[in-house]
């Protein structure tokens, strides 16, 4: 592994490491929050899912999470979107290929061989951390935004007893009923759709449910609103009554200026189940 | 002037606004938010003036301020750096020219004719905000990082009255006797070293002070402390006996991670001298 860059913040230290991965066959990139207290012994992980488009570094500079991580005495992952570099297959769209991972183990060409991106999140990223870094492996919570808030939600549900908490910042919350998410578990996973309900947010909801807590912002001016499908994630919490807290929030839209705004909330409701 | 974009944030409003400058011959582009107070009457103003090869948006991303700006209901207006576009002088190196105005009015060849940042951050830039969008011009208080830095404690010393106080993060604290400096005031005001004293923060310092609370922060580990010459500043301010807080950060440097770390310290700082 090596280390891109290390800068002291918040009592803390915002890292940037490279290091080869095994899932997805490439060098990886991705950014770590360590605060203060990971001098002393293992602290809380964080986990933050970023979405189209971004790398390890959207979140990690514009949404004001650090701070409130410090404040909490928790630790942030910022994981990059796909795999990437040369000889990794891409596409000219900005939502597919690189930068458009999907937290899903493609199975189609040209996707398969590096596209990857649960195995890394779900379990090579956990495992290097753990070994690496002062990580208390069984206090971890995930949220994301978007594309990201998709890949929280989907990979809580799918691995109970992983994640303490779940949370997400305007997700794609139907890809299986959205431009966002048909073209994409279409050319990841193949035409065969009975794969792709393990990768929707809404149908989980419904069938499997999460044993923990459960918040969801969503901007009520998301410019995304009608891809991103907030009212399919929204009946299946109710259908399930699922424990959980969902606020359309208003004026907002699909911006990091949305994220920023609501990230304390979404630290502290983290932190209390990550403390307990 | 042109809205370029509107975002919700922390229940208030990030605009980014053009207009055409009379002082700088060009269109000037700034970041302004305002607080949800601004809908019933005019708030304060803090100005954050940024530094070397920024534009306005560095900070208005970067900086994590809106949401300290809220909780105090003040507002935060972020200009340019420089003028801009075809037929603006700019050179090659990046502390020069264009991302680098250094808050001057250029007398020299090639730059007299747009580059003139201080006549745009001193007065028509105040007097644009005050017409247009509901700000207390008898509340405003100036900060900056690094170039800004140096903005704002030479704009705060040269206006007695204006700002309520001032603040910096790792400015360019004595730019006469530094490479941060000496070639761009030479470029801008001509070789007359007469003509830079105005410009330099210790020396303002030293003769004038400010009548005002004053708060400095400078990152320990700063890759640029050479360049910066906070011990001219801590100089002047201890031989003046000026009332200020200058604070040393053990470990942090020249980055966004030191200045969003200690930027709730600095607009609580703002937001008591603007709300007394």
């Amino acid at each position: 592994m090596e280390t891109l860059s290390e800068n002291t913040a918040f009592g803390g230290v915002q890292g940037v490491y490279k290091h080869r991965s095994a899932a997805c066959a490439c060098d990886m990139t991705f950014g770590l929050f360590l605060p203060e207290e990971a001098q002393d012994g293992p602290v809380p992980l964080l986990w933050y899912l970023s979405g189209l488009t971004c790398t390890h570094e959207n979140a990690m500079t514009k949404a004001a999470a650090q701070g409130w991580a410090a404040e909490q005495g928790i630790a942030l992952v910022f994981p990059d979107t796909s795999p990437r570099g040369e000889g990794v297959a891409d596409d000219a769209a900005y939502d597919l290929g690189q930068g458009a991972g999907f937290y899903v183990n493609a199975t189609q060409a040209p996707w398969a061989p590096h596209f990857r991106m649960w195995d890394y999140v779900a379990e090579e990223l956990p495992a290097l951390l753990t070994e690496t870094f002062a990580i208390d492996p069984t206090r971890q919570s995930i949220t994301g935004h978007s594309m990201g808030g998709h890949g929280a939600l989907t990979l809580a549900m799918n691995l109970p007893g992983r994640y303490r908490s779940v949370s997400a910042f305007a997700p794609i919350a139907n890809p299986t009923g959205s431009d966002w998410g048909r073209k994409q578990l279409a050319a990841y996973l193949g035409d065969d759709e009975s794969t792709w309900a393990a990768h929707d947010a809404s149908l989980l909801m419904r069938d499997k449910g999460f044993n923990g807590p459960v918040l969801i912002d969503q901007g009520a001016s998301d410019q995304f609103l009608d891809l991103l499908k907030p009212e399919a994630l929204a009946a299946a919490i109710a259908s399930r009554r699922q424990p959980a807290t969902f606020r359309m929030q208003k004026g907002y839209d699909h911006s990091y200026f949305f994220v920023s705004s609501f990230m304390e909330d979404h630290v502290t409701f983290h932190a209390s189940a990550l403390w307990a």
